[in-house]
């Protein structure tokens, strides 16, 4: 906790978390990782201060997608192509058109409160942008399609307060503006994330986590898990006469999974809430957004531990 | 470490480390106390951001304030009122003229590679906004003199992940420009710190900190003790013919303790070092642009730690 970020014991640490990234992602030459403090929300502005010169797109698929559109807005003209906001961000919008001549196009690729996920790799005609919070290291993906990915690491990746930026440096460089220091990734790549002090615990317990996802054997795994996992909840979901899903079906997340309780079940949630308690289930309460509940299935969380909500959720169907 | 910063046990921590914040430092009415990521090097742009319409006025007294005037001069004028970069920042300038018409007038308290330290609250016409990062806690001061403080915790308050502001509410809202969400102060006062997920591990630490200095009997108690460490270990230093101090005698840091060999001792700076390593001393090699040794004697640095050191210079003293 003490140690210096200059130390010789401690540049290994980045180092390693580093490479460690771009081996599990099979990240391309050609593109930086980067962990800065600050957050998720903090990229919200640094992505338009380097990148947004005139026009840039967003879908908007939700709190997080609009709030990241809202802070673009004070560097440029800034496009929603599409949003499921009129459908309580249900679904993710399809069929929308991307303007060719917009700096960037940015994407939430999971959208923690309302429970979807884009489960693949948009083709674009401009660089994608993706805030991956909710969802990095979740599944295989092709960091190639991609311009620039960044996300709070309190997910999957490491406790609250480091930031992972992947991106594609033959980007940057290109706006007009002046960009502070801090705020410029230029300046962290050249530095190597150690401009300022980084936030060295984060790190190192990223580190740990990177090399956890390797001994398992990679993000394959991970993917296959993550995906039994949500199979087996969604079909409970699906099955039990006292609860549905919100989301979309082809949208369904495989992190966050939101479900409420049946019209005609509506006075049970309260009691079905306390019940999972007395299981040991906790933090499954729903964001108010959507009520009922979210049960988020992130990396760290075993199958073991969903099948435990699912026998509480069939033990509740019979007893009522 | 994967506490949910909106849960009902992670609120106190928050509520707990403001209330003792304020508590320790005698923080008037008005004042917001706010915890933030990024680091002081993010507050080097945030500052200008929010209090910088026209014109600022930047004492440059080393390379943190350097650092600090080069962000604001991406946001409107600066007057550097004094510098003593040509004396290699061996002293603070005084004498200088704060300009009236200044937004605000930013000063870095104590100067940890050149080892020097404003030992008192200056009066200023304009706002003052400090950054205190390596010396906030170390001794008894005036908030009310000050519009702003902020700093890194990596010293005298928590590991490295996120830096604490003091502001007067009342300076904020002036600006014309529009200022990214993360980056206004007034939106992170508005939501309690909690605007984003905040660095829940380095809050947490600082907490304890806050309850340790307490405990201690408050920040006078941790002076007197600073005082000591500082004046038996420059006693060594004016009084060893190997050594000598680097900072004008009046503005030398009661937090890093900077000397060099004497002239005609200049080659025993390596042996001296590895004698040090050998007495189990580490970390005392002075920054590159100063050279020779720095002894950083921060809050958690024990009186019988300096003594060490002490005995280990009468005794390389000895055998020389």
């Amino acid at each position: 906790m003490e140690i210096s970020h200059r130390s010789k014991e401690f540049q290994p640490v980045v180092d390693e978390a580093v490479a460690l990234f771009k081996e599990l992602l099979s990240i391309p030459e050609g593109y930086s990782v980067l962990f800065l403090g600050g957050g998720a929300s903090l990229q919200f502005c640094m992505v338009p201060f380097n990148l947004l010169e005139k026009k840039a797109a967003y879908l908007n698929t939700g709190t997080w997608a609009s709030k990241a559109e809202k802070e673009a807005k004070l560097f440029g003209e800034v496009i929603e192509v599409a949003s499921s906001k009129e459908a309580n961000f249900s679904y993710i919008p399809k069929n929308y058109t991307i303007p060719t001549d917009a700096d960037y196009f940015h994407i939430t690729t999971n959208n923690t409160i309302f429970g979807t996920e884009l489960h693949t790799d948009l083709d674009s005609s401009v660089p994608l942008v993706a805030d991956m919070s909710s969802d990095i290291f979740s599944r295989q993906m092709d960091v190639s399609k991609y311009g620039l990915i960044y996300g709070g690491a309190q997910k999957n990746l490491a406790p609250a307060g480091v930031a992972f930026v992947i991106v594609k440096d033959d980007l940057l460089g290109k706006v007009s503006r002046a960009i502070p220091s801090m705020l410029d990734y230029r300046i962290h790549i050249k530095e190597g994330s150690m401009f300022n002090t980084p936030p060295v615990v984060p790190i190192y317990a990223a580190l740990q986590t990177l090399k956890w996802m390797k001994n398992l054997g990679g993000i394959s795994v991970l993917e296959k898990l993550n995906i039994e996992k949500a199979a087996i909840l969604y079909d409970e979901i699906d099955h039990n006469k006292l609860f549905k899903g919100t989301a979309a079906l082809e949208d369904r997340s495989i992190m966050n999974i939101c479900f409420v309780m049946n019209e005609e079940y509506a006075e049970l949630e309260d009691e079905f809430g306390k019940f999972a308690i007395s299981k040991g289930i906790v933090g499954i309460k729903g964001h108010r957004s959507v009520g009922g509940f979210r049960a988020s299935t992130y990396n760290a969380l075993s199958k073991e531990s969903v099948v435990v909500l699912i026998d509480a959720m069939k033990e509740f169907e019979n007893s009522h």
